[in-house]
């Protein structure tokens, strides 16, 4: 590839950070721990350490990157969605499958704590040594959540992790980062329909590629079937995510365990059916790509976002355009004007 | 308001654009037509000229801003979106308002013609004294093409015009923009459900005030009662877009003019609702904040791409993050390392 020789990264790591690589790539779940901790910092150190630790890993684990599976598990509170993970990720470990779960919680960086991963809340996979439990990172805003999220994925197959799950809370944009960081995405259900359930954005149903209704045991199975005749009809004049696939609705119960089976071989099916039309690359490359411009986007906006002189300025335009007594494009224009020096812009 | 000697525009027009201005003010069609020409021009001296006339209407225009209604139409080809118009826009002339028909369709920037807002299509319309019609500006670029027509609507609303009605294809992203630059988003569906209605993105439906099932009359009606019940079900579970309006599904027939009346009455009773409750001017100071902000990630993001010394760098680092062998982030960081300079990033 000819173009391989622009790229000027030498991954010549510091001593610790080749220690780190040496333990993480033989499965040392201690070195993994630090490895996410060394992604997530905001330290300029850090940042750099952590840059020629993804490259390497890039570089030189893709048979393990290319075989894992990476599922998003989104769904609104009270789905069950943990006692889900407990029980499904138990099916994987069982099956001699080592699991990873992330976490993204964009909003734990307002309460300061992070809820979702959390190892009390799923104690015995947490117990399980095929399976690796991490909470969501809590750095301070949604682009910085989405890029060390995408980097632990990363250190967690290069760690030798089958499946990564990826859960989300079901509220804010947080589901709409995961879907574009996973080769599948289920949406997790309680059993409750109709008005119940207006706080499901209609968008995210369109991103899965199956919807699982949980709770269907003992007296829920009503409530379940109809939710799964709702989200049947609903689904059926939806635009369909890839053309490979048709959403599957699924019932399980994570109480008696009905359906957890079948839930992993759908997903199966789902990956083969992706691999054999050539889907299951393509979507990864698509989401690559668009994550580099997202990232660019990102910065470039805060870049300019945190220009000191000019953020005042910022706040009194917002305003004035807000009010109506400025118009946007032209408010626009003048911020850029000084941000990039008059004479480029005006 | 203190903040407004943070404001340097001086609207000292040019001659020929302070008389553009007073013509326009005086409803003056051609004048009109100039100045939409003005804002969609590219040109440095016609950008600032723009910049200047858009400001002082902003400045001046107040009461005919506010007192107009954007009102966004999409949907489907075929769903009979120009029939429709021809109709709903004598019904609003007949009641003596002045109605602007704009288009936004980006996909005609690549066809090199533009199709919507053809004054062939509405023939009937476009002899109307009280009503003008433009086409789809060809500004290349879906951006381009949100701010010219943003300002256009301005611009109408200057020369008196009560409605303006913004068309849209129903295909990609021009959709979104337009939800973005109108009071109340209508949807126009053909009598066709189920399976036939794939191509519809639900998310634009969340986005909608009204669903208006066109063509219910004849052997259709059977067919467009179908559609109507589907919605219903559907819009049940979906997150109304605001908490003072539950969005209406309306049977009409652009043939027998059943039900245009009742379009015209709902839309009015959403805008008065709306006003009731603050949330009229409110959706809309919203909407110019937020454009405010997408004008300049937008034009942050153009000035990287369009960095001639980068662009062979940021093809041949997409192809890299594409097929697997760099990292997405690290290849962000080089791109903006060097648009920077490498000292302020790594």
């Amino acid at each position: 590839m000819s173009q391989r020789h622009l790229v000027t990264v030498t991954p010549q790591l510091a001593p610790n950070t080749q220690m780190l690589y040496d333990q993480l790539v033989k499965g040392d779940r201690a070195s993994l721990a630090r490895a996410i901790t060394l992604v997530e910092s905001t330290l300029k150190t850090s940042k750099s350490e952590s840059r020629k630790l993804i490259s390497l890993i890039q570089r030189n684990c893709q048979p393990r990157i290319k075989d894992s599976f990476r599922i998003g598990l989104s769904g609104p509170p009270g789905a069950g969605k943990s006692t889900f993970i407990e029980v499904f990720g138990h099916h994987l470990t069982n099956s001699g499958l080592k699991v990873a779960v992330l976490a993204v919680d964009p909003s734990s960086t307002r309460t300061g704590g992070s809820l979702l991963g959390d190892k009390t809340r799923m104690t015995e996979l947490s117990r399980n040594p095929m399976a690796y439990i991490r909470g969501s990172p809590n750095r301070g805003y949604l682009g910085g959540v989405a890029r060390s999220t995408n980097e632990a994925i990363l250190l967690c197959e290069a760690a030798g992790y089958d499946v990564v799950l990826v859960e989300t809370v079901g509220v804010g944009q947080s589901e709409y980062l995961v879907a574009d960081m996973v080769d599948a995405l289920c949406l997790i259900l309680p059993p409750a329909g109709g008005d119940e359930l207006q706080g499901i954005k209609r968008g995210i149903v369109e991103q899965c590629d199956a919807v699982v209704i949980n709770k269907c045991d003992g007296d829920l199975i009503p409530a379940a079937n109809r939710v799964a005749a709702e989200y049947t009809s609903a689904l059926k004049f939806m635009t369909p995510k890839s053309k490979h696939w048709r959403t599957k609705i699924l019932k399980i119960s994570s109480k008696t365990n009905e359906g957890i089976d079948t839930t992993w071989h759908t997903l199966q099916e789902f990956k083969e059916t992706m691999i054999e039309n050539n889907a299951f690359q393509e979507r990864r490359s698509a989401q690559q790509k668009a994550w580099m411009w997202q990232y660019i986007q990102h910065r470039l906006v805060e870049s300019f976002r945190q220009n000191t002189d000019l953020r005042q300025k910022h706040v009194a335009y917002e305003a004035l355009v807000s009010e109506g007594s400025l118009n946007p494009g032209v408010a626009a224009d003048l911020l850029l004007a000084d941000f990039w020096g008059k004479d480029r812009v005006l």
